[in-house]
């Protein structure tokens, strides 16, 4: 096989990798590029945080927990250090909510915090649940997400269902931010490993 | 190598994997279906929860959370939404607590919160720490848990130890509650990326 | 190919593996043994926990949760069960902290929490934030830290930037404790899937 040139020698791994496991019949699939990856979609996490006052029904996430001391001299300069928040966020194909009787495309669980005094910074993981007839799994998700940068990657740390053993990158940019207690992430959802 | 039939591919590149990477003499398997995982044990957990009253010796979870304003109104209604609960549960190979001076088959240290206002919904993220003559190591576990399903299934993120590198599922099934305090999860625990 | 002596064979996959796919052109390599790691570094994490009343400036760490009724139970026997930690620490190449406009070479930013009643065991799910010349990207860390055992080993779940989809061992051992407010953890990171 020393002969093969180089393309060839890629191919034939590719194609003998892509044959190497099979879940119900699906087969497994590494990416042999970054710019390649097996599955590849874009959605839109809405966060509704609740606002203490009048919004419990609406609001997808809240705070757990209740500030301490260092948490309110922080909170003063709006950086929220150390303040934790639980969520169970709309994930939407497209940028708006739901509207009537229309489903989501799945619901992300799970919770984030803010880190660091001086700046926004804050840090992520969750699961997106996905239940419709397009798809039916989880993605679970982790990573650091420095605000003040445009687009942050989080990793995919696995998968169940439709998703068994993905992994691959989340790369979420703020689409929208409206006062305090509404934010929209567009997360481009790249998988370097599949089964499909 | 084109002219060889499918199924003999198959075995060569199942072959070929299995050889591609050793732990301490070890070798790394990718399994080739989802129905043949590498490793595959049950394993229950059990989930002894502080009252706030008299259990505090047997307890091996409690709120690391004091409830917030919209944590104790949907207190309320029992769903326990945002209350995130710390963790260092006994975990056992049948479905009795260890008795006398037996030891437990593992612990699983981590955290779950309840992420849903309307009704039960959790999140999990721990690790199963083995330290027995079977298995000394860890694996990592986390994943949403829709409790209106009879089982779930979270993902095994990698582990340590007699578990290097590992991948899988964690299917859970809920197998016995009692009271607010007790809970007993099934774990059928299957690796589909090991070292044997 | 039947007739190739095991190590030819070992290292002929060793090869295909590493052309199995490449990010900007960067090869995917998985280790051949636990011996050999695709990456290994060692970096110095340190935490400096708010200590409730001088050192806010200093501090990059801070309790997230004020105790609840069994946490300040075990307080007092200074387990610290249930107490969740928010962290943003300083991570350096020597043992030192940065001097000066010295850069740390990477960031910790996550949580550690408390969860043994009888003695000392935490839980640990962070990001590596590198941001230098040497190095952009993110590593990410979990696993239980069974604090009287000399070494613990933490899984790298995922990587992003410079660490794209790498996976891993974080070998951590406690090189310093100074007090209730200070300590600094020795990280040996090994990555075992790598793209190079």
């Amino acid at each position: 096989m020393q002969g093969l040139a180089a393309s060839s020698r890629i191919a034939l791994v590719v194609f003998l990798l892509s044959m190497a496991a099979a879940a119900d019949g699906r087969k497994r699939v590494v990416s042999s590029s970054s710019d390649e990856p097996c599955t590849k979609m874009t959605l839109y996490l809405h966060d509704i945080l609740y606002n203490g006052v009048n919004n419990s029904q609406n609001a997808t996430a809240a705070p757990a927990t209740r500030p301490t001391a260092l948490g309110t001299t922080y909170f003063s300069n709006n950086t929220f250090f150390g303040m934790l928040v639980v969520f169970n966020d709309l994930v939407t194909e497209g940028k708006e909510l739901p509207s009537g009787n229309e489903k989501p495309a799945a619901l992300a669980q799970g919770f984030y915090f803010y880190d660091k005094k001086e700046t926004y910074a804050a840090w992520f993981c969750f699961s997106l649940v996905f239940n419709s007839a397009a798809h039916k799994g989880t993605l679970n998700v982790m990573g650091a997400d420095p605000m003040d940068e445009d687009t942050r990657d989080f990793t995919v740390v696995g998968g169940t269902g439709d998703f068994f053993m993905a992994r691959g990158i989340v790369t979420i940019h703020t689409d929208l931010v409206q006062g305090s207690f509404y934010f929209r992430l567009q997360m481009d959802i790249k998988l370097y490993e599949c089964y499909v």
